[in-house]
């Protein structure tokens, strides 16, 4: 492979209306993902579908080769048809089934319209308020990504907010059953939402009986994020459970759920009301995945 | 980032003596994975420790920024010190521990040594023969990961046989409590273990209580591989089961091991055999890798 065969005029001319991450390797098109400083994951790309420039992000649709179609914010994977569902079923399910009858959600960020779609599976639900900054994120995934999206899209109970999270829920009393933070990564404008002064505006907007649910990362790469959230959620709710799933297209795999609830445990749950059109959680994967790994334990100085 | 920079004669110098998948970009050494058609990842370096070819591949240890100190074959990611035990202990103590008593023990494969010593923590194994055909492999593991490999290169019920796997079971009857097929992906050299033949060769040398454990792949990027797997061993073993674990440094993730076995099922095993002094493996890790998410038991046509 030589690098230097991208020189060529025809094949710069390509690139030059998609962002730098995009880049022409061997006649192909790959999305490069550069941020990381130790790790590269290069992305062979079908197609980019659609490229804009939202007031927030670079915000690209892409058919990929292996993950089928994907969200790339700021040329970071973020969502894909090949395994996004793992994710988006498990930051939403466990909620849903940890709170005995959750009838007015919040889903913080989430703009791919995943989890919206898994919470628009449960009937008891009346109300499911998603707030994301980015309006074009959600307008292109439902456009583009239906097998994400449409779900959300085509369900009246979802409230498309585009506002700001974090101001959002600043005085919300007594609202919600049931919060989930969907989130990206701790750097940048998701930053502030693994702060502690957000976690206790979400608290106060959650009912006497709410349950929360945030990413906290990998459990390998960022165990000091994770035992930071941990450790925040504790001083304001009784029960807190860190669970863990597989992600395969984020780079080190296991991801980690943090829960947080004043009544409801989820170790308790009643697994009948998890609903069955799920490609990923079932009942016996709702109660392993709070099983954890030795290396968390010992990190979580619980043993 | 100019990919061209590496044009220059210095720093093109110190790639010289160094396998083509060692790239310079950025006055930095990166390992550049290129085998796979729709995916690469880049591994920064701190320093390629040793650089061997051996008659059957390139060799090679690295320190990486990430992941530690990694065992490297023919510029594919094989081991690494941040997450190597994950796989060695899922793939070693599940069949250990499923045995009832297990006396005698065979690794096929496992050239880092991480599974003889894993299974090394068991005190009532008196023989662990491990066959590599790579002995530069061993050597190299045992001199630079010793993370991994110490234990087993400490151990003198460990018996290091430098031979070719699928000719070594062959013809062999009623020797092994345990057999752990420790194998790199079915294509090239390991092709061959995936096979029906090995694994009724194998099959042979278990005695009547016998117990294997394969590598089966990704769930979800090698499907047809663990389908395979799964049916040729479903005709000459009564108890069949997949066992899933993350592997982190595996693009994809999610990684399936297929036991199969006469007498024991792991579903029934007596936990309390599982030893203690182990980062990922615990009696609820062992139990929760058998519950398979939907898209699983909808491969496996079980459901």
């Amino acid at each position: 492979m030589d690098l230097t065969e991208n020189k060529s005029g025809k094949r710069a001319m390509a690139k030059n209306n998609l962002p730098k991450f995009f880049k022409e390797i061997d006649k192909e098109t790959w999305l490069v993902e550069d941020e990381r400083d130790n790790m590269k994951l290069h992305y062979r790309v079908k197609e980019v579908i659609s490229s804009e420039k939202s007031p927030f992000q670079h915000v690209n649709i892409i058919d990929s080769y292996d993950f089928g179609r994907c969200l790339v914010l700021d040329g970071v994977m973020q969502t894909t048809e090949l395994d996004g569902y793992i994710y988006n079923e498990m930051i939403s399910h466990v909620p849903a089934v940890t709170h005995e009858n959750p009838k007015k959600a919040l889903i913080i960020g989430g703009g791919d319209c995943g989890v919206a779609s898994e919470l628009s599976k449960y009937k008891e639900l009346k109300e499911i308020d998603m707030v994301e900054i980015d309006e074009i994120v959600v307008k292109e995934c439902i456009k583009n990504i239906p097998a994400i999206a449409a779900n959300a899209a085509n369900d009246e109970r979802v409230n498309f907010l585009f506002e700001d999270g974090v101001k959002f829920v600043k005085g919300k009393k007594d609202t919600y059953d049931i919060a989930i933070v969907d989130s990206s990564d701790p750097v940048g404008p998701a930053e502030v939402l693994f702060s502690e002064e957000f976690y206790v505006d979400l608290k106060n907007s959650l009912k006497k009986d709410g349950v929360m649910v945030c990413q906290s990362q990998s459990p390998i790469f960022h165990k000091d994020v994770l035992k930071r959230t941990r450790s925040i959620l504790k001083k304001y709710f009784p029960i807190v459970r860190t669970y863990k799933a597989v992600v395969p297209s984020y780079p080190g795999g296991m991801w980690s759920f943090t829960l947080a609830s004043f009544k409801y445990d989820p170790l308790k749950a009643n697994l009948s009301r998890l609903v069955s059109n799920t490609k990923y959680i079932n009942k016996e994967i709702f109660k392993s995945s709070f099983s954890l790994p030795n290396f968390m334990i010992e990190d979580f100085e619980e043993k």
